[in-house]
């Protein structure tokens, strides 16, 4: 069972909670503590042994805790998620491969793309695709309509593998801390349209990319997890293309790993991940 | 202050030192802990913000803590070594710099070297050099020289950084969980003589660094910190053994500021690190 | 068009080498060369922008080389691969996605599995799947069977995506330079079963994974790519092995990428590999 | 002996290099070419294993070769170098270390010094040390003082190593592709003061550093090195800029090596670096 917390933080709030734990005959297997001192803010992330009565074991904790103490219990972690897609196939493959053998942590509800291309590789896996245009739709009008596709399913989190419309502030302020999005990252950050081939231009060494939780916030959210790729002048701004969609895929499935076991907390823009 | 405890596990360890804690008015800022379930042994690292009577918190946690308890408290967590040599000087400069700027997270007693070469080098950062040659000395005799210069001083750890002797399990036997030791290691292994020379006819892509304790259960004692470089046709065997020196200079320096940090338990012929 | 020859070294290849291009108006884009000084031996790989008849650009090339000089001339590098598996998918589905979206740089022709789990995924991409069990079969009838279905497709390479039975020297003589292979590495090696478990007990903090292709010179033939995963107290065996899965997944797209490129080249158990 | 060479691309630039070398007898054990097809730029470096008489075989190259190529010939490429500090000392020791025992590539003709904090470990060297202060100075009066000190030395190459003072576009012009600084680098990039402090609050998952050549075009120019050091929500500002210095000490190594190796080749605002 996994248990994480978060709250403004004083002193005993450990002794408080693992007191309840021990009470309860919990033996807690691994636990991350952290607090940041500069917001006074306390994070745990305990995983206990043996499994307990849910509502019993969440009013114990309140009883003991600050009123703003955010408790989830989940006796199994496995999440549900809805998945936006554009054209490009390379992170959307990897969730539904995961998903088909069973070791996504999450299930794929559906897949939703402005685009129609990956209809077929989704109906191979059996997971409904649902194809919504933004062509002669505003973009209000385009966004009603994912939401509305949206809503037809109880999702835990809402994944954007490499859907590429800007949402809007609207949209965006409908799921708060459920919106998951992966980009490439330059050194130096490249602004403008066609980063690679800026990046091709001023001979980078590195491509990044970042997960992150989308908000409104910023013009990027509280990051999940970033990696680097080493690139050199033989790769044409395609090949970086191409080597920033691995490090894409593969930055991706980390953050999602550390979202769908509950390791990754959110407070302002920033997260901690007790990886 | 850092607490570090480790002891065999059972229900309420947690709650058992967190009350203390809190007792005392101590703000726990940042908690790692594990419990390695095979062993059923329990590891905690601890850093609260403020200070304490140091003695009355020894006794006050060893009170609600199964006999076996490790329990060390550090106020100011800081270091005392002595580092032995052969000929090569990488791994000793990047300590002697950091002991010169006071960044190393402890002080340099000695050196210690069978070949002279050094001496230099520690003579220009006013580090007292002990050369005791291997020649015409049996193992035994040699190593009562390393001895008996090792115990002029109060080191908390022995460094042997690319000290090249091969110690007897005596000598290894007088410095429990003290002697870190750095090797290179590559993959596949390489057994026998010259191994940069093996690894380059064999065309390995990677070559590893391995920072471990010494002990005498096993040809390698329990690791502390691993890493790799990346390698190709184009380095030559000296090549390789030149990429290899800049990989061990870095997973050296990387695991003495974890075991300075107190962040490094050892149980049987394994490390647990809280990094 | 990529050019790739190698043979004995001498003074002038290069110069032998370009003048024939230069005399067919072909400009070279990208040239790797190298000479293994040890054993004297000449690999070159050339891209040039212009494509040209083959036949007659092999002869003229063959007219100014030496008699053992290998050259491979290939207007459009596409190879055609079969795919052998046991139970697990991960490299398997990585290949079966890129072959899907075209982005392979081969084609599959079929896959082989010794277990028929893999077989509905390979059907949801309308690959062929051929079931062949090894029980009640001995080693030679299980390869008969096997090299049989192999012989009925015209493939460039065998592809051991997790094949877990250990092929027999008459098996791996069939396919010289055809074989590659994927497997864990570890910093140290363990032998024997379970080296998982293995790793987990010791405390490493690397698992690696290495591509090779498959010889009967050693244990493992020419390292074709090798890439490390970092890892902690925190993984049980079990995590472990997921982490490796991870990794094997990277190094063998990564090794086959690099070979259906034709930028690696075999000579005795060591490649020469022109990432 | 290095040969490098680059000049506008036309056909038959290989050859005619080659045909040279072949008629001097002269054999190539390592080649590098690249054309960068956008610019039609051909680049190459070529070691060969015998020596020859230098003029001659640069005219002889010369004759063969477009007006506009510029031709290196180096029979013991070792480089002589200025540093320019101000008080960091990590990215200077490195440097000093590797000269004090013969293995930067390079030789430390003197450090110039903003501050005199990195006096005594010169001394402590036997490196002339200059303190020149911007103190009741402008940036013309400074900068006039350090090009003095510069010019008593006969340096290949001035090394900026955590020198902290913005140089104006008059100092940059005197050193042309002669200056190279190393830079703490973020995904995302952060502007303004402390920006350790901003990627703290950030969350980021990754600190960079890059080395490159000091231009006016931009405000940073051609990028030799970049890698990253991994970092999570534990660390302090203070531990991120501590790791920000290992990673800067490591990545200016790697880019002196590589610039010392004649591996580095300009065009605009790229490098071509020959690993």
């Amino acid at each position: 069972m996994i248990i994480v917390i978060h709250c403004n933080d004083r002193i005993g709030l450990v002794a408080a909670i693992s007191n309840i734990l021990a009470q309860q005959q919990l033996n807690i297997v691994s636990m991350r503590e952290h607090v940041d001192i500069q917001e006074s803010r306390f994070y745990v992330r305990l995983q206990v042994e043996q499994g307990a009565d849910e509502d019993t074991l969440q009013q114990s904790l309140q009883s003991v805790l600050p009123a703003d103490a955010n408790i989830i219990i989940n006796p199994l972690p496995h999440k549900k998620i809805v998945v936006l897609v554009t054209k490009e196939y390379h992170c959307l493959t990897d969730i539904l491969i995961r998903n088909y053998f069973g070791t996504l942590g999450a299930s794929v509800l559906c897949v939703i793309g402005n685009h129609d291309l990956l209809g077929d590789i989704c109906k191979r896996f059996g997971i409904p695709f649902y194809y919504i245009t933004h062509d002669e739709r505003t973009k209000a009008e385009f966004e009603d309509k994912v939401t509305a596709a949206i809503s037809l399913h109880d999702a835990d989190y809402i994944v954007l593998a490499k859907f590429m419309r800007i949402l809007s502030p609207e949209f965006v302020a409908r799921f708060p801390v459920k919106l998951i999005n992966i980009h490439h990252s330059f050194l130096p950050a490249f602004v403008g349209a066609n980063p690679y081939k800026q990046a091709f231009e001023r001979g980078v060494k590195l491509i990044g990319a970042t997960a992150h939780f989308v908000t409104n916030d910023l013009d990027e959210g509280p990051i999940i997890a970033q990696q680097i790729i080493p690139v050199n002048h033989t790769l044409t701004a395609i090949d970086m293309m191409k080597a920033g969609k691995e490090i894409e895929t593969s930055v991706l499935a980390k953050a999602l790993r550390l979202v769908f076991e509950d390791r990754v907390f959110v407070y302002k823009n920033k997260t901690i991940v007790f990886e």
